[in-house]
């Protein structure tokens, strides 16, 4: 800080990983957001994206675009944005702060043993396809805020917080990044982002409804929240999805300890270019990506990202 | 591209050099400013702060925020946006484009030998403080568009050029680095910002506003125009400000060629802590900053970042 830009030295052997993620008032936060929320969910976005590489967190710079000064909207923002910076140890090295509609863009650098990121086209047919913590959550919370589900306060909170303060898997990218032969952040729903490691890749694959994780907040309103397209469907969980060769199975599991989140296989690749999707009755329907297009779908300026 | 974060390599011996600016529409920029306009000057505006620390550019995220789908404003910022990219050789490696009020964020990426970045903090008393190319072109500009100074068409044209399509001194940080104490951008305007360098370095300062460089096109207006506070004042005009150890003068000055803008001596460092202003009619004023502050100034939309 303090310079026109920010120096950082890369270590030796190391690559440098950047994601840039952006963010704007009434199109990717529901009205009530608070400012904390917004810092802290900015900053996880752009963290998940980091974790999808397998890389290890360094830098971020900031730009930050305010109608008006409001001190207390920063302090507020500030204590979401740096609850993860703090975290992860890394250092805030520069930015903009401006006069604009609220916006707010992060770039996170990060690095990576040099051949060793994550990357989406190395999956190969037969692996497996692993997600980790549950899906769904953020979507049923949209709906929440929407206004189209009720749930009783417990359940309204516990969904609602995976929203604003999703966890992104940092840790678990850099220990699957030895074993991994592709992986992306959920951000805009599983079968939209499982279907760009598809496409890079040139494969296919089959996922097993009954093994996609859920918490048990969703599962005890899956129906009324709109079924299974929540978890299939609906963005922003920043869960991680990647595929392990099948023979690789067992070392990854031993590596993981109690720190992470719990992993689950729910399907497999294949030869071919088509997504199916096995019932729990035992059908198979191949299902189109409906993840979210920034610019494709009609919405509401409460959609999610 | 592809992936959910860019991968690049940073030579050994090399730092990074990373810096992020944003641009809003109504804010900083004029309304009449074309797509192409504002991709070429939020580039330059980080092309130029790169250059201020004398590093070579590598690459670029874009985020870029748009109200509506517009192929045809996105080919028309493309076109100026790319202008720059491709003549410095960088990679576009990432970005993200959402729905919402225009704004473009562009972080730039660049590398500098370890160790030879240049800062603010540097100078040392009795360095020469040299600026490149000509001040004030940019402010005289705004106030054309401002609807505050008539010119004729040729003159409004070259002006108006100026501070739509500012040079990045890259070439010429990259040259100086080897000879600067200290180097800053003048985006804010040149007391403003060389009075960074001198808190950063702990000095005082003399300019000679008779060796102020000016265009022709702004020496024939500058009455009308509004005077010296333009060049002292007014920002946007990208060139390089820095400070040289005097006995370094005559080996900078010899490995400048015809490619790189001229370079102009403006006056001298010293002990203190004050910014002052030799006139050409000898006598001296102590001068207040008065460059652009992003929150603290009231201003019209027009007015200039």
């Amino acid at each position: 800080m303090g310079d026109d830009a920010a120096l950082l030295n890369i270590p030796p052997g190391q690559q440098l990983v950047v994601s840039t993620d952006t963010f704007n008032q009434g199109i990717h936060f529901p009205a009530a957001t608070t400012a904390s929320d917004m810092g802290y969910k900015t900053m996880a976005a752009g963290l998940s994206d980091i974790a999808a590489m397998g890389a290890q967190p360094l830098a971020v710079n900031l730009s930050l675009s305010l109608p008006e000064p409001d001190a207390q909207w920063l302090a507020g923002f500030a204590e979401g944005f740096f609850e993860l910076i703090d975290q992860h140890q890394m250092q805030l090295t520069g930015g903009d702060t401006t006069r604009g509609p609220l916006s707010i863009s992060v770039t996170v650098m990060a690095t990576v043993p040099a051949g060793k990121a994550l990357r989406r086209s190395g999956a190969q047919p037969g692996d497996r396809i692993y997600v980790t913590g549950t899906l769904g959550d953020a979507g049923a919370a949209l709906r929440i805020l929407q206004g189209k589900l009720k749930q009783p306060a417990r359940r309204r909170k516990a969904l609602i917080n995976r929203l604003n303060r999703p966890t992104p898997r940092v840790a678990t990218g850099m220990l699957i990044r030895d074993y991994a032969s592709a992986c992306i952040d959920i951000s805009d729903g599983l079968t939209a982002d499982l279907s760009h490691i598809l496409t890079q890749s040139g494969l296919a694959a089959t996922l097993h409804m009954d093994q996609i994780p859920l918490s048990k907040e969703l599962k005890d309103c899956l129906h009324a929240a709109g079924g299974w397209t929540i978890p299939l469907n609906a963005g922003d969980d920043y869960e991680l999805c990647f595929t392990i060769p099948a023979d690789r199975q067992t070392a990854l599991e031993k590596r993981l300890t109690a720190k992470q989140p719990p992993i689950h296989c729910i399907g497999k690749t294949e030869t071919g270019h088509t997504l199916k999707l096995k019932t729990p009755q035992g059908t198979t329907k191949t299902i189109e990506p409906t993840g979210y297009d920034h610019f494709r779908t009609p919405r509401t300026p409460h959609s999610q990202k």
